[in-house]
């Protein structure tokens, strides 16, 4: 590809609005145009590295026996009504009315589309497993669409769904799919992900994945423990809290707290650490209103997610005088809730004594209270969010916190959909079965992205071999020299009939344009023809990534960047 | 790819409401699966034959300095209102809210986001000419789906757009694009297919082509010269009129004809023959309701196409009472029409001698009208159907009336984009000019369902080699004879080695089941090991396109394989 003809222009100034690294980077390099809301269009270099994402992605996916299909993204509001989802599903779906009057709906994922292409197709448990999964278009009215790639309405995804006949089946299949995910982040490049459980099951919850491209520019918060690779979101996370000790306290004594109604100012009127206090925070449910009372100690935070899971609503603010209690002072002891009121008691109020908490009434906190004294058969649960400092629950290491971007995800789904819908089949035994499925998904354009935000530095994008665009930009400094020009003319010539895939900067303009548009590109390899390079019969060849340059005299030259090739993708896929 | 894991059930049963013979194998095949009015998921195999076709249209497309893109499918209705298509296209275009209540629409095609991408990024004429396309799906509303792949809602479409400095470069592009079209349908296995023009310019329209697949389930009627190759829809047809003869006729006389009003009946009472007769055929103009008029010899048919064109308006049925006309006497001798009103005479009337035609009163009509004395200052225009027997324009050969299936078109756009959404270049001359574009798809479903047309027979699919799914239907028959068994695997694993692509059916089934099976999948090659072949250390092997069987020895098998798959592919590509 000769870069005068490549559509799409590179332009210096940094994009109005974009923040994210690689948002500025894609604009700024020409790789994308954004034509609404969340919605963009991929240039040809972009749409190069997409389609090597993709081909990854497809390799893996046909190593585990995947049979690629095609599922549309228009559908009939009937599929979706039999699973239940088109009434669920809120305004993140797209529905429009049909030239009929019939109702329509685009898919944003497509187990239903899925289960309808097996349904009377696999029949027999013979049939199974298998595993269909498409790469298309999907649309997803996000509320809040931001940071170019990362956050799309429109995107390309992978979505894959497997049938089993049993759970068994489906647990090692799953295991399977987790390896392959490993897999691709690995042949797409990345050094820093990790694998979080989605939902560690508090309520049961079926089993999940997300894969998180660990980078500040990410949306979530996780913890990662460095010892053991222990990862989680931070909604669900676990650690072991610092253990409480102290002394059984003395009488439990009300005392006068006046204004101070926040745990901080009456730990600090009663001088004394907010480690030795009980704090409350409280609720109602969205479903019907509920008063929820969650105690925790005073140093710790509410996970409003592990919650929500707990009293299976969302939450919503509450005034808590409507429920009869006292703002401000609230406490354990002798607590009056209406009927039918939830509360709960942090693990991290097990074992402690000597602590501060609310009287219950105006003006008033109770001193000296102990949980093993005064709090007898308290059931203790995990509803803290995981502070800084806090230790794995697995080996014990402290926890980093740190942020990320889900790449993917893989889900255990059961039967919620064969069910819905009706889906069975024969087992051994003659009885009809519905079968269980997993789902996984990938995004493409946010991996292009994630990458980025991994790779890329102050001069510009930084593809891995893997997935770049071309592997060799050939950067001619002079070409009105006319030596300068021959040679680059042949060598271009000479790697596209070495299968190099070569972006050519043939254009007559300065060594600094060709020089930082080629760091702007990304291209991992950059060869620089020049008269001074051409003095010695030579090539300057640099290494976008490290910026290590080598001298390689012409008659090597294709020789010596197939072998870079070769090692590169190598090194990246050495542990697969 | 193993067959009793493939996702897909072969039927014997006809499907209910399926007519066309693609329609009814792709469901019988287990190739496709309705999922709504014109809306289907593609199983595994149609995936398969898909992607082939499209690395084709790719693979000319890149040839031709095309570069791939991707578009949103989503586009925000402002990108509609630039070019006036949001609207100009009714119901086909789905239009719908997004959830901050934005107009926006599914894309039907992208000359809108050509533009888009194009503008600010190609500034100068030195960045022209340029191709961009992309393989994306798309989704039109039709009123009336039907057939299976070929007419549908939702389909994967090629669509490339180019700009241009100037026409002639405009022009020389759009003919290697034509050229590349012709070499993808060939590529793809098509024997049978024609080029027309779409748009012959009665009205100096747009330069443009439409591939046809010739076949009787075409819903476009074509003409056809077997000599010159001169081809045409038949809404845009031309051909040589037979010529008229006969001497200049007596004195006009008024006859009565009562109730005879329809020119067969008129001719009939009169006993003349119908090519001694004008008719008119009466319409009113769907813009302005303005009465137009088309005098025709009588035994020849309107092209309501070409007249439409004359009076730039649809046309609608006429009481011509309500213009004071005498419906089944109207008549070209004296006609009264009110002023406005348009009257046309059809070529097939020059140098018409001693006809019949309506006096413009009721139960009479006129004989012995003579165009060249009766008629002075006549001008003629074409307007005619082509009929069964007519001669091509070109050539004079007797041209062919046949059946079509659009499988591609180009377009010479001109400015039309360019100019209402506002891109311009600047040009040599230090000017500002709006590129001229070209536009040209090919929808990959309908190619699919098109060479299943013309290739298929009563047993089943037939692919040429180069789309085929796979390229061998491994076939053992008795599998649970014990050497059947281990020769088809070992053959199995040697193949994917080869790099064959191997559908084996390893099924425990009878003969018949899995013979019908292989027919009905379409596989090119089928290769059968019974007990029987391996008696002499043999497979089967038969074409599945000519039913030709040889017996190869096992031991030549692959090679014989390979280079039988080589052989058909060149036989195929052999006069690109």
């Amino acid at each position: 590809m000769k870069l005068s003809k490549l559509v799409g222009k590179r332009v210096k100034e940094m994009p109005t609005g974009a923040t994210l690294k690689s948002h500025i980077l894609l604009l700024r390099s020409g790789y994308i145009k954004q034509v609404g809301a969340g919605i963009f269009s991929l240039l040809p270099p972009a749409q190069r590295v997409s389609m090597k994402i993709q081909a990854i992605i497809r390799d893996e996916m046909n190593k585990l026996g995947g049979q690629e299909v095609l599922f549309p993204v228009v559908m009939p509001r009937e599929l979706w009504d039999m699973s239940g989802r088109y009434d669920s599903i809120k305004e993140e779906l797209v529905r429009f009315k049909d030239r009929t009057g019939h109702d329509m709906l685009l898919g944003m994922t497509h187990e239903e589309a899925a289960v309808h292409m097996m349904m009377n197709t696999a029949t027999s448990h013979e049939d199974l497993p298998a595993m269909i999964y498409q790469i298309q278009t999907k649309f997803r009215d996000e509320a809040r669409s931001r940071g170019g790639l990362i956050r799309v309405r429109e995107f390309t995804m992978k979505d894959a769904y497997s049938f089993h006949n049993t759970q068994e089946d489906l647990d090692s299949y799953y295991k399977k799919v987790y390896d392959a995910y490993v897999r691709i982040y690995k042949r797409i490049g990345f050094k820093n992900f990790v694998v979080v459980e989605g939902d560690n099951g508090i309520m049961g919850g079926k089993i999940s994945h997300e894969y998180m491209a660990v980078t500040d520019a990410g949306e979530d918060s996780l913890v990662v423990c460095p010892k053991c690779g222990y990862a989680s979101n931070m909604e669900v996370a676990c650690c072991v809290k610092d253990a409480n000790d102290g002394d059984i306290a003395g009488e439990m004594q009300e005392v006068f707290t006046g204004n101070a109604h926040t745990i901080e100012e009456v730990c600090a009127f009663l001088e004394t650490d907010a480690k030795h206090s009980a704090k409350a925070v409280c609720y109602k449910t969205e479903t019907d209103g509920k008063l929820v009372v969650a105690f925790l100690r005073g140093d710790h935070d509410i996970n409003e997610t592990k919650l929500s899971k707990l009293v299976k609503s969302a939450l919503e603010y509450v005034e808590v005088e409507d429920f009869g209690l006292c703002a401000g002072n609230i406490g354990l002891v002798d607590l009056k809730v209406p009927e039918g009121s939830y509360v709960f008691y942090d693990k991290t109020l097990q074992g402690l004594e000597d602590f501060v908490t609310g009287a219950n009434k105006a003006d008033y906190h109770i001193k000296n209270v102990s949980m093993s004294r005064d709090m007898k058969d308290v059931e203790f649960v995990d509803i803290a969010l995981v502070k800084e400092g806090e230790r794995c629950v697995h080996c014990g290491e402290v926890l980093t916190h740190t942020r990320g971007i889900e790449i993917g995800n893989i889900f255990q789904l059961g039967t919620k959909y064969t069910s819905t819908m009706g889906m069975k089949i024969n087992m051994p035994d003659g009885s009809a079965k519905e079968p269980i499925m997993g789902c996984y998904g990938i995004g493409v354009g946010r991996n292009l992205a994630s990458i980025i935000e991994e790779k890329a530095d102050d001069k510009g994008l930084v593809w891995p071999m893997t997935i770049a665009p071309w592997q060799v930009h050939l950067c001619p400094l002079r070409v009105d020299n006319e030596k300068v020009a021959e040679v680059s003319e042949e060598l271009y010539k000479l790697m596209q009939e070495a299968g190099i895939e070569v972006l050519y900067d043939e254009r007559n303009v300065s060594a600094g344009v060709k020089l930082t548009d080629s760091e702007l590109m990304g291209v991992p390899l950059r060869v620089v023809i020049s008269p001074k390079t051409l003095e010695n019969s030579q090539a300057e060849v640099t290494i976008r990534a490290t910026g290590e340059k080598i001298f390689v005299a012409l008659n090597d030259l294709i020789y010596e960047l197939i072998m870079m090739i070769k090692d590169e993708i190598q090194e990246i896929e050495k542990d697969l």
